[in-house]
């Protein structure tokens, strides 16, 4: 049974009661920052109130663990994307405890494959193509060190613009206290 | 003048009034959805509003116009740790209307990279390289376009189960109001 149904009847009402309108804002993000964080579940709501951010205040940009792995690849391409043309003029980079892409287990995600239907051959076809399962599905040590592997690459990243401050925090997923582990962080 | 400090004035405030005692979840999706969206402003509240989400309801995977780049990059490794380690059982790509992903100007934004402090050597030295700005800064024709791009991208992905439906919706950034484009998307 899909989901689907019952969330567009809610979405009708919605709509109809006019709910909306307490969220009306535009495409800028009012106090000029973008964020880069977790798909975590527990953030989804916690993360915008503890940092004080309602509709239209902020770009948020998440992904598992809130990590950059290419410079290239999508999520770098959001944060250039508000800085150059949502005028952005600061990022924060924010981790969580308690991340479970901390130590990720890619063998494990393997071992799932077959019992969802994945043909193996489809992996081993992969690897040869050399696309490394161990590499694709692979975390961080810590949420520290996930954090601080974000925020340098996003200052080092050769199209980022030298003058915007890059902040990393880490939330507690329950609370929401943030501690900050680098502030306007800069090459030295 | 940094927006860090009086972020974490709010924040702490947040805390000792034990105002995240509203949000408490887990990081399992209770509803088992796992939503691919866009990083826009409009949509950090609304889109849960609208969808009738709570925290803890869902994972977001959010990037500039909630769109799949590359099969092996962050945001399709995030759907699969969904997936395969949290549970999620159905996926929904959600794009909005008055993306700016659509049609995005890259020359337009290559443009102000001088202004910003971006020396035109990095620029030269990439695309030498073989790292396009006009591939790297794309988007998609129409918004419907994007979606079904992800929708599709994700629906014939190797790893990705075949059993678990991806929906395509479009949302109205003002009203909420969701369209459904691709219903349980299936390869024919």
């Amino acid at each position: 049974m899909s989901i689907l149904s019952s969330l567009l009847a809610h979405n009708k009402q919605f709509v109809e009661e006019r709910q909306y309108e307490e969220y009306l804002t535009d495409k800028f993000p009012d106090k000029k920052v973008v964020v880069l964080t977790c798909m975590d579940t527990r953030l989804v709501e916690l993360l915008p109130k503890a940092l004080g951010f309602k509709n239209g205040d902020a770009k948020f940009i998440k992904n598992a663990g809130g990590i950059l792995t290419q410079p290239f690849g999508s999520a770098m391409r959001s944060i250039l994307v508000a800085v150059y043309k949502l005028g952005a003029r600061e990022v924060l980079v924010v981790g969580h405890h308690g991340c479970g892409m901390t130590n990720l287990d890619a063998r494990g995600i393997v071992d799932k494959f077959a019992e969802h239907g994945i043909n193996p051959l489809a992996v081993e076809v992969l690897e040869n193509a050399g696309i490394r399962m161990e590499k694709f599905l692979r975390g961080f040590g810590s949420e520290q060190e996930g954090v601080m592997h974000s925020v340098r690459m996003i200052r080092r990243h050769p199209l980022f613009p030298p003058a915007i401050p890059v902040h990393g925090l880490i939330i507690d997923p329950e609370t929401g206290a943030l501690d900050v582990i680098a502030e306007d962080f800069r090459e030295e």
